[in-house]
């Protein structure tokens, strides 16, 4: 579906609109450098613009429908406006001095406290002292707002606001601006967009509160408070911190109930920018392939030329190659992986032995010394009546491993009996991986039910307990990060030259605050609500790295962007906690590729000193989109007046290398060679020397071999060429280069890839 | 029922028991200082004599029939055996040198932490710090055990075990020795009582372990560890603790679920009393009126002659007149109060007036802003039709005050609907207090009703939300402490002639330890489990007293059992938080009397520094027991021969009064004169002067009005002379005499009552 489509559904859907329908939401980007001198600012300019093309209004008993609408200027991570317009005055706009290009505004769709420990952040050594906890680095959270009173946002051992802060707190329904405090340090809301869409709509929050949750998840998850005693229904207990406690969250609301905007998302990033926010977290997805639609590229270059990092989620489109529909160049697009936990019974037999079996029922539930039912004819438990055959107050084992039933039905059947719980055996990771358990029970999977079914077949008497609630820490019952399935895989649609996603971060099951009165999970018919809830996907893989980020703009305030991200990346674990490479849950945990984890799992300690970084200017990031194809129009959307064109190149200084070939019926050959700039941030003098661990089917020269730096910040360069050679159609192989500093510690790794090139459908 | 007839429900029950029917379980009380020089030990004295006593066997093909069986020794806080014999045993024994009674065994029935807050024990001031928190003191608890893992007995903070402890760690099923520690520094049980009656009896869990939960909670409430984040299902949250909680507890299991018999009861006080304990917390019932077949007034005097307090629940057999049953004079026998905490859920309207109600439902549902149902027709809630009538996801309002429905049939009925909440209009206590509650919904009285029915009826879009698990503390709805209405109340009718029970003490709703698999609460159909519960009873109450009998142990080593006990009740509170008499639940609120209350509510910080107390010595007792009207053995099987009855005198040197009439049909004319005697434990020299609130028609008489003390420990005697007249039939009155020092800031309270003769029928 269309986007203009979409807004024409939008439209339809109301019947009030249909007078005004002639006019729709557009994003008009414009080149400020036509600005006359005559006025005082970008909103009268473009308000005179929009008179200027205004159509002669048809005759209407509605004020409003006679003149085009302005809904937004902005002015700070880019320049232009939005606003409503019809076809013909869009006509008449494309003739006015300084204008770049308009696009139909579209809906935008959000993509979730043990990962410090899991990301070895300590009090001791490391990142967080070295950054005093990411003091005074300040995250804007562009998403659905914010839960202000969670106790996440408390401003405990929050020092004063600096004052170069210029956000504020935006007074609302439901919101008072004394809400905001030292660690919330602003929210505000842009729903000039979606009111635009739909004249007289309703807006059930009208404020920066968040009647989701997911903006609170996320913005608890790059920089909480500390909260003792927090957990979901008793999983995962302990005491909830962001990953940069000491970092303040500015909200922008921009996702709303009645519909999300592009030019919504394009105010709040605005705003953020003006305001002074350091680090930006996105945790949204458009499905905008063209970079130079797209809000967050065209925002997200604006906000990196204020040196301002934009971490990005990747997108839960996964597994499939090439579901990486954005993939901006100058953001920081992050995957997502599991962590070491998972969420248990604890299953006794009255034998003795014990075993662990998955379960997220909601409470501690009395399951002690019941007696166990295994009966082949009522195991497959695919009907009430058969449940209700197991004797009253049983523990009964479901056997739906030949999905004789789904788990929504047997929970209802359960509910419905007076079954104590259930022992369902299944190999269905969406059971596996469901925080949805209304009824007491365990998953184990058909081969731990062996020693369960010998012993119930086999006893006189034969009795169980369950102890819920437990939470599990380790390597068991598999290795971790490994990559989600959800996780949407690259090249990225929009530019596939540049390899996305960049990097892994934890986005499975993640505690973190949420609006404390949605339904997060169920008991039979009754519907509980949590503080803190578990989320999984991108969304919160994202805020993970916007905290290191800030964590390392504290411990480094000279470093650009791109040698915070640099850092991030070539630290990158590739290894899982059992020391093997990361595998990939979609694909039967094979072994994840750098299209799934980009360079890697982030390890924000050795970030903090990664010895190198590749890092990049603006006009380095211009000059790539100089080298996209795109018309002049395009081009300027993106990089506006700002920079020029003079030296067009795809061969950004990345930390990462991408080496795309066309998919032939015969043989394939590649020949591509990258250049690439280092700069010393290690202490003093280094040696580095090259270690390459080649693509298969790729040959890898690197030159030199060896870099000598005499003295810090002093830069080396070096050439990196594949040549590449298959028979086979489709193969995406990898590889990656590593510096490795003589008598030194550091590694400086990237991923190398050979992929096919991506058919944009 | 008489106890004969019970042991013999015991013995019919079990058909295994027919041809050993003839031999059944009684306790003898023997004279121990008849035993011949020749015995090495009480033991095979109490054997020999077994022995001698035998009946000729009958042929039987189990030998374990041929001969009677000892049970028990015991040579501690008292002297004599159980044994299995019959009635011809029974009758030679009689005829025993040294025999002095012997009764037939018979069955016992078992009678939380915001409460050290309403005791205003506190770190900066008071009885915390004078005592150390009860260091050193230990607590012996007769009840159904302990669940050793319990965080509330982890022995963090707990320094060396004192040498003089002999107790032990009993292994036994689910039990290993090691499981004590310097918290639990010891755990045993007796059960032979038990197996005696029921030979071949299965016994559940046989060793020291709770697998009820009554002893562990009572146990965490007198001296259970500091526990951070307990609540039950999030009601009462926060730290639990016991009242001394660096005392520590010795567990002594005598109840089990196969029965509980007085002489397991009797081993685990006299073991209790050999090992060392200092303070006896027995939350326990026997239906024995007469004190010398009562196995805790027998082995509670062995016990107070070693210097230990012993601690009783007055039971739960209130409101009515005369339900103690008990009332040991040399026990201190515990009332239960309500404390200032209730638990509700927060129901807030569409039109944004709120109303707490009263909710335990045992999780957070999520309520929020759901449709509100309020028709008259649907609201007696009296059938599952009937509420399945209300749309789903609505709250509807049930009006249950013409007890159309009881709970329990309305929360099946809510369950078998759709239904999400329910506000319940009710006065009825029963669910007020109740904590179970297995649907969300709160209960609201008919007054606080008609806002909520106003505006369910008014608005064109009714809606509510409810916010679940608050707890409230203060004044609010009712000032505490109030009576509990089960609390059983005096005169106690084993001796009405001293006023008990004694004090009150917090056992309302009181969270403490618990068996962790017991089911504590359930929504829906699902029963869960916690590890913290709520209680109430005398059982709740006792173990305050114990707790701070322990405090004050420590603060003051010299002091004996009655001076701890004297300091308690003089400075006890008769006024609630209001400043206004303490109420009585049970009717209707109006003002409690001593009979229910005894001298009033327990106030730990006043105890510390009484200024005088009543003390008496064990001969002091004795004398009691000898002017009980009790034949030579009956005396002597309490007193043994340890004390002689040369001085009977029933005016026992006691810190309350009670003055007995005879109801006549006429005119009620008493006289009476009671001689006190008070020791000062101020600082030195001191001058008190009297003050009395008389009961309603009585005079009262002191002598000497002023009490002049030169030095510490010096003693004073005064007379109080209580004149009575009344014209009607049964009228119970009370008053008080204060000492009030002068320039000086002790008071010295004592309650009278004036109260009609129990007539025991």
């Amino acid at each position: 579906m269309k986007l203009v489509q979409i807004v024409a559904l939008f439209l339809f859907s109301c019947c009030f609109l249909l007078a005004s329908a002639e006019r729709s939401p557009y994003i008009i980007h414009m080149d400020k450098s036509f600005m006359p001198k005559a006025f005082s600012s970008h909103h009268y300019w473009y308000s005179s613009v929009l008179q200027t093309v205004k159509s002669v209004a048809q005759p209407s008993n509605n004020d409003d429908e006679l003149e085009p609408k302005l809904i937004y200027t902005y002015d700070n991570a880019f320049h232009g406006f939005s606003a409503l317009i019809s076809k013909s005055e869009l006509k008449a706009l494309k003739n006015s001095p300084g204008f770049l290009s308009a696009y139909a505004d579209g809906p935008v769709t959000p993509d979730t406290t043990h990962t410090y420990k899991f990301l070895s952040l300590n009090t001791a050594t490391g990142l967080w002292p070295a950054s005093e906890y990411g003091k005074d680095v300040i995250i804007g959270v562009v998403d659905t707002g914010i839960w202000p009173e969670s106790p996440s946002f408390k401003d405990d051992g929050m020092t004063e606001i600096p004052a170069r802060w210029k956000g504020i707190c935006q007074a609302g329904e439901e919101f008072n601006s004394s809400l905001c405090n030292k660690k919330l340090i602003g929210a505000q809301y842009f729903n000039e967009g979606v009111r635009a869409a739909n004249p007289g709509v309703n807006i059930t929050m009208n404020s920066a509160r968040d009647d989701s949750g997911h903006g609170t998840h996320v913005a608890s998850t790059a920089a909480g408070n500390y909260v003792d005693g927090v957990s979901f229904f008793g999983y995962a207990p302990g005491t909830a911190r962001g990953v940069a406690p000491r970092a303040r969250v500015a909200a922008y609301k921009v996702l709303w109930n009645e519909g999300s905007f592009e030019s919504d998302a394009l105010a709040g990033i605005d705003r953020a920018v003006a305001d002074g926010v350091d680090i930006l977290s996105i945790s949204l997805s458009y499905r905008r392939t063209d970079l130079y639609e797209n809000p967050i590229a065209i925002a997200g270059f604006g906000a990196r030329e204020k040196g301002i990092l934009v971490c990005v989620s990747a997108g839960n489109r996964g597994p499939n190659f090439a579901t990486l529909l954005e993939g901006i160049p100058w953001a920081f697009v992050v995957a997502s992986g599991t962590i070491d936990r998972w969420f248990a019974g604890t299953l006794t037999l009255g034998n003795g032995k014990t075993l662990l079996g998955w379960s997220m029922f909601p409470a501690r539930a009395a399951v002690r010394n019941m007696p166990l039912v295994y009966n082949e004819t009522l195991s497959p438990c695919s009907s009430r009546e058969l449940v209700a055959e197991a004797p009253d107050e049983s523990i009964i084992v479901c056997n739906i491993t030949d999905e004789s039933t789904d788990s929504f039905s047997l929970f209802r059947y359960l509910r419905e009996s007076n079954v104590r719980a259930a022992i369902i055996i299944s190999e269905d990771t969406s059971i596996l991986r469901s925080n949805s358990f209304p009824h007491p029970g365990v998953v184990i999977s058909p081969s731990k039910a062996r020693d369960v079914i010998d012993y119930a077949s086999n006893s006189d008497n034969p009795r169980a307990s369950i102890d819920f609630q437990q939470t599990v820490v380790g390597t068991e019952p598999r290795a971790a990060p490994a990559l989600s399935g959800s996780s949407s895989r690259g090249p990225g649609r929009s530019y596939p030259g540049i390899l996305k996603p960049d990097i892994t971060a934890p986005g499975v099951l993640i505690l973190a605050a949420y609006n404390p009165y949605s339904i997060e999970a169920s008991i039979g018919n009754v519907f509980l609500a949590s503080d803190y809830t578990l989320l999984s996907g991108t969304s919160m893989a994202c805020p993970h790295i916007s905290g290191i980020a800030a964590l390392l703009k504290a411990a480094h305030p000279e470093w650009t962007p791109a040698a915070i991200q640099s850092a991030m990346m070539t630290t990158a674990n590739p290894l899982d906690n059992t020391k093997k490479p990361i595998k990939d849950m979609a694909f039967d945990y094979r072994v994840a590729t750098p299209l799934g984890i980009g360079a890697g799992h982030v390890d924000p300690n050795r970030a903090l000193d990664p010895g190198l970084v590749y890092d990049a200017t603006v006009q380095d990031y211009a000059n790539l989109v100089c080298a996209m194809g795109y018309t002049p129009e395009q081009i300027r959307t993106i990089i506006r007046s700002s920079y020029n064109c003079s030296h067009p190149s795809s061969d950004l200084n990345y930390p990462s290398f991408i080496a795309l070939y066309e998919v032939q019926e015969n043989i394939t050959r590649l020949t591509q060679r990258f250049k690439r700039t280092v700069t010393n941030v290690g202490d003093g003098a280094a040696t580095y020397k090259v270690n390459v661990e080649r693509p298969r089917g790729s040959s890898i020269t690197i030159s030199p071999q060896t870099l000598v730096f005499k003295k810090k910040y002093e830069k080396q360069s070096y050439t990196l060429t594949i040549r590449y050679r298959s028979n086979s159609e489709f193969v995406i192989t990898d590889g990656s280069l590593t510096w490795t500093e003589k008598n030194g510690k550091h590694t400086v790794r990237s991923p190398i890839v050979v992929s096919p090139t991506v058919n944009n459908d």
